[in-house]
């Protein structure tokens, strides 16, 4: 410490500018890409480096469509409780929104696509070909997390007990445009054969199938949560857009607060756990 | 407190779901937006709970392409370093970065929309028409914000000094959409009579084109900050991203560290100051 | 940009260590420091920089216990919250309670110290010292307030409606310790006096009189939610700590989940609208 | 959901109020705790709901003292660059600044609290009461990480290589607190030991040494993340009142901004990786 040095370098391929222009993945921001390219395919483009084909667009936004809301969820409660408090800064409302977005809600998707990675990545040899070999790799896959006393990321819902809406379309859609790959295949097998080890059948989840088509397009595991996250953003937007408009956390506060029971730890309690 | 009572109800035109199907502003998620409808169309949709046409979804995304990204800023350096730190909770990085958008940096966008749209309010009977006619109200609300000490928002940029590359583009993408409202116009006037003013001509930012433009599509000033938080969570996904393959946050620790000069305040220092 | 550079130097009066020793506040930390001084004092001395007294010390651990916890506030709910969406990240949940602490809650304490340090800055001469120039003071700093159409901080609570029972004991406090000085002096001089303005007797909160007795111990205002939001992270502990022996946000998220009423904007409500 | 229904009861031990007093674990806050209580035995109190002795406060505050500050760490240095970027919101920084307190930095305090707590739990019958039991004990435990092929939480620092200054001061001042318990024994036992199975001698570091203290005094692992975010919220208070006075986040900024190097991915380099 103290010993004044050079300064390191820090590269970066995202963005930079000079007095004339201003540069983007390596374009001219302005007369690139404003108007020409989509906010989610310059979302994706971002996070690949890669810039998106139509089709590994299209895919991704109707993931992001998909994960941008689930209506009253924790995360959009507290990010409306704490623009009642703060109401001079958005950006600590949207945050506290963002901080939700860990292993138990938001978490499903980047565990779903990690699951699918690992058991790609244990396959010796090609990838299955066939709906048979797929559900064979499943079966494995699913006994052993079973045997490991794990749940299998991505199957059962807590509302749609039987089918989530959005599983079949977003494979659908995926279909419809190339993408439809290995983690897809492997994740399809898995809600084919699963009730065999499991003992019953449960629904492949909309935040899992979205995990496994971020993975077929090349997304890794790692920044699943952070697409996600993008996704849960515009919802936050849209729940704080409503809350300023017609705010509801007044009322939840004093619903909390009215019905609080005061039991503090007595001395005689304290001495009675000890 | 400690009564207990009924619970106050939660009005929502958001979401909800039952067993079977998933409702996003009053549609069927599933069926009638997934693939149908794009990201930032449905994020503006969110904001406004007024379905985009595509003239406004145009309009909006590029903005959002605009503010998505400005390079090595505090906040993507912010929210590196919180990776470094905590690389297990990718929500705590991006919420890091987001926290840096206040007044400084994303405030711009805010400040703008908020001043055009006070000016607007101000005026008794019809808007202007003509150039001339704007010329005349920017002319006497830069005058105003002169005589009151205050700087007029969206003027200048520390960077592009001469013309902001954004500003032109985003105007135009605007006439062609039919959506250069009496914001971008009153923005555009200021750009004309500024000079007049305040003795020396300076640029129309990036920035304060796109709260102009936001402005036009009938979002109301506090909400602006959080478009602008929406954009940027693009950019800071891009960062995260890349720091997960190439990571630069160390070395901006270590340079910190190394080149940090250890002079504590002493005892006598603290008399001095009495 | 681009052009390597010799790095700046960054001074810091706070810590620093080498192989041997660490440094805090330009004393050793394990010899000078641990076991002699308390946990309050240190976090006065980081903010100052100066050595506080005992005197000092025992006001400001008096603050800080006055506004470590207020019940089920929206910032508790909102922690509670965030950590059963992510029970992986308690600084999350943390994170999204302080940032609660803005301009409603937390700003009280901020905006009284600020406004009794602004009125003190607009004496022209000595300050008052007798009782009857402290009111003439008040007197006028209220009227002023008054006639700006502004309301006086730290005045009224919404439970309290006749006496915060933490403003007696706080000035107590600092009398004993020798340090009532000119900011609480002004801040009780305005509770004798603001009724013959506002037509109504209010109460000094116990927030506004914290501001008031930090300020009186040299912190300046830009500092007071600093200190407020120190004081909130150990209430949030105790609720975060609750909240993993005895979790309530489940039954919160189900309360409001439950309760909530959709309902979407359709067309033709927008129609009308526009 | 829309049923209304009965509000569900939220039990709380920690505060409460009606008009004419606070109460906080039980007790009159403004008459029982002001001056009487300091901020650090209430925050232990708060965690544990049960009143801490003289003893236990002084060993919790000296914890706290050893973890407030670590000088320029990465999330010192990301809550400087946020209160840059958005001054308005102190708590947005604060906020920055407490998000870096996830795996690698402050986790080494819970993950050796967890470490000891499942060897003690391990423990069939009476725990050892001489330092060869507790040697033996350390052996097996480390020799069981090591087997395991991970590391042992608390063993080796970055700066302090042979030997971390605060270790010995905290486990002396817990032996004059009656204080010196079970995980602390451990942890001793594992700096005798480590090196016979390790083949090198690593220094107990102070974050470790911290968790064990605070497991002595009955905390449970959850919560140990949770207490060096309060000490280090006094750090942060710290570093942005130091941030306010003499700033440093513009020079870190600039550094960082000219020391960029734009290197965009090119669609060539896209297809070469492919």
């Amino acid at each position: 410490m103290g010993d004044q040095q050079q300064s390191p370098q820090y590269p970066t391929g995202i963005g930079t500018s000079d007095a004339d222009r201003i540069y983007l993945l390596g374009h001219d921001l302005a007369n690139d890409l404003l108007g020409k390219v989509g906010f989610g395919e310059l979302a994706l483009w971002l996070a690949t480096q890669q810039r998106p084909t139509p089709q590994q667009t299209r895919v991704f936004e109707a993931v992001l469509v998909a994960l941008a809301d689930h209506g009253f969820t924790p995360t959009a409660i507290a990010a409306r409780l704490t623009l009642y408090s703060a109401p001079d800064a958005l950006q600590g409302a949207m945050a506290a929104g963002l901080l939700g977005g860990g292993s138990r809600y938001l978490g499903v998707t980047e565990d779903t696509g990690r699951f699918l990675a690992k058991t790609l990545a244990s396959v010796k040899g090609a990838l299955p070909t066939t709906d048979e070999e797929w559900d064979a790799l499943a079966r494995t896959a699913v006994a052993s997390e079973r045997a490991a006393g794990r749940y299998v990321p991505g199957l059962g819902h807590p509302v749609h007990k039987k089918d989530d809406p959005r599983t079949a379309v977003i494979i659908a859609i995926a279909e419809q445009e190339g993408l439809r790959g290995p983690h897809l295949r492997l994740f399809e097998a898995i809600g084919r054969t699963h009730a065999e080890i499991l003992g019953r059948r449960l629904p492949l989840n909309g935040a899992g199938v979205c995990g496994a088509a971020l993975a077929d397009l090349g997304l890794p595991p790692e920044l699943l949560r952070g697409v996600a996250l993008l996704a849960r953003t515009a919802g936050l937007l849209g729940h704080l857009a409503e809350e300023l408009r017609r705010p509801i956390a007044p009322d939840i506060y004093y619903a909390v607060d009215r019905n609080a029971v005061y039991r503090p730890v007595t001395e005689t309690d304290a001495d009675a756990e000890q």
